[in-house]
């Protein structure tokens, strides 16, 4: 079997790249989670996208209840891990014997994303063909027409949990925080820092704030929290940098 | 004046997002940097791109010379702020009166790029709207079909010249080494360090190797030269992940 996991970019069907296109109507099967409550805008975001760019007839679609964690395995790794195996379970009846197989993938495929991972667990092992997407942080930093780095600066990529557990990450002036329901930068100290925050990154409903810490961090907190409240449900990011640099 | 920053990916023209072809076939001009000897493959893939998906006939192509950077200059940070003026004032040149004007850049504009730097040089001051594209970041990953991150890890981006400075990066247990010349991974201690490496990512020459560092290091080296030599340039990327994690 082959297995094609497509990025897809982040909420804005036309960041959907020209060998996702084709990858999509080369396909005899794609599968669709249907995921929870408050989640119907990102699986109708998938069909919108198919519906678009999908010509080939021959393509089945079939959609599939993810999976819940169950929460009342105490320890996170194997939480996880008992989640991916039913999932990957779930993929193998529903692709049956097709012979290419494609998932739509948020962003990018190596960013943040299980699909891999989950992949992995599937016997006899798969082909598996990754089509790189619009990461969500592409579309942070496109919203707000900056750079990710400063000239020949290094920049790292984390998450909400590692920002509240260990800080700004040592060695850098700059970071992306992503994966973060709790507005972690409220844990920093606050001087000296720079955000840059999306909501929404590229889709119709994005908003953006950015400033000094000090003074942005709570209208993000605020706009964050009224924005959840109309949606149903948000994705946030953003990028701290140390002031006083060149940009 | 508006102007377009349009990411065009890493090499492969399939690269490019449903977005970007909608934003070549909106402008009025698009600038194009003739580049140096040994660069032609890199300005036809541009020609290439514009072939196959510029459609609209009132479309203007301006090819122009890029400046070089004055190596007289012995301070680098202000050998590049001259050599940034200087492109800015080409671009002003060549973009006289044009109303929409797009520049076509690789990779994505946020990421080691110095596009955005140079727009805000130009006066009056364009509004500028940045389109994202896939990163070679993506294109190493995908080729290798491996995620850029541990579960809910961190992740560094840095250049050769850091690692060789300042070694393999603090807090992380991955990072990702761009714009390295010279194999700066043979400057780390080799013990328990992974390479994914690849040359040309994306492109249809591309070429992957991955393993122990140790092992694999000096196969990338006699890789890269030799491929270097055949084709007359090389761009190369790689993730270096400390071992003993789980995948
Ligand atoms: C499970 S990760 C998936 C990341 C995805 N693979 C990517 O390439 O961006 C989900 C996190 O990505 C970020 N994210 C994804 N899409 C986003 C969007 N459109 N706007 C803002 N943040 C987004 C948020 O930080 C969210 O918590
Ligand atoms: C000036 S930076 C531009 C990066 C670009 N903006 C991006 O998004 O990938 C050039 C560096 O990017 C990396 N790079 C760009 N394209 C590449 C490719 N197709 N294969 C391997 N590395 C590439 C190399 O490390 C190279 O030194």
């Amino acid at each position: 079997m082959q297995l094609f996991l497509i990025g897809i970019g982040s909420g804005n069907p036309d960041h959907l790249t020209l060998q996702a296109v084709k990858a999509i109507n080369a396909v005899d099967l794609i599968l669709i989670p249907r995921k929870g409550a408050g989640k119907e805008d990102l699986a109708d975001l998938r069909r919108d996208i198919l519906a678009a760019v999908l010509t080939n007839p021959a393509t089945k679609l079939v959609e599939f209840d993810l999976p819940v964690r169950d929460e009342a395995v105490a320890d996170y790794a194997e939480r996880v891990n008992l989640w991916h195996d039913a999932i990957a379970g779930v993929w193998a009846e529903n692709i049956g014997g097709a012979e290419k197989v494609a998932l739509l993938v948020w962003g990018d495929p190596s960013l943040y994303d299980s699909t891999l991972r989950i992949a992995a667990r599937l016997s006899p092992a798969p082909q598996i063909t990754v089509i790189p997407g619009i990461t969500s942080i592409q579309a942070l930093t496109a919203g707000h027409a900056i750079p990710l780095n400063e000239l020949a600066e290094p920049v790292t990529i984390t998450t909400g949990r590692q920002l509240r557990d260990h800080g700004f990450p040592m060695g850098v002036k700059a970071c992306v925080v992503m994966l973060d329901g709790e507005c972690s930068f409220q844990t920093l100290p606050q001087e000296g820092l720079h955000i840059w925050w999306a909501g929404y990154a590229g889709m119709a409903q994005e908003i953006r704030l950015s400033g000094a810490l000090a003074e942005t961090g709570p209208k993000i907190i605020a706009a964050r929290a009224q924005a959840r409240a109309e949606h149903g449900w948000i994705m946030d990011i953003y990028l701290l940098r140390r002031r006083h640099d060149n940009i």
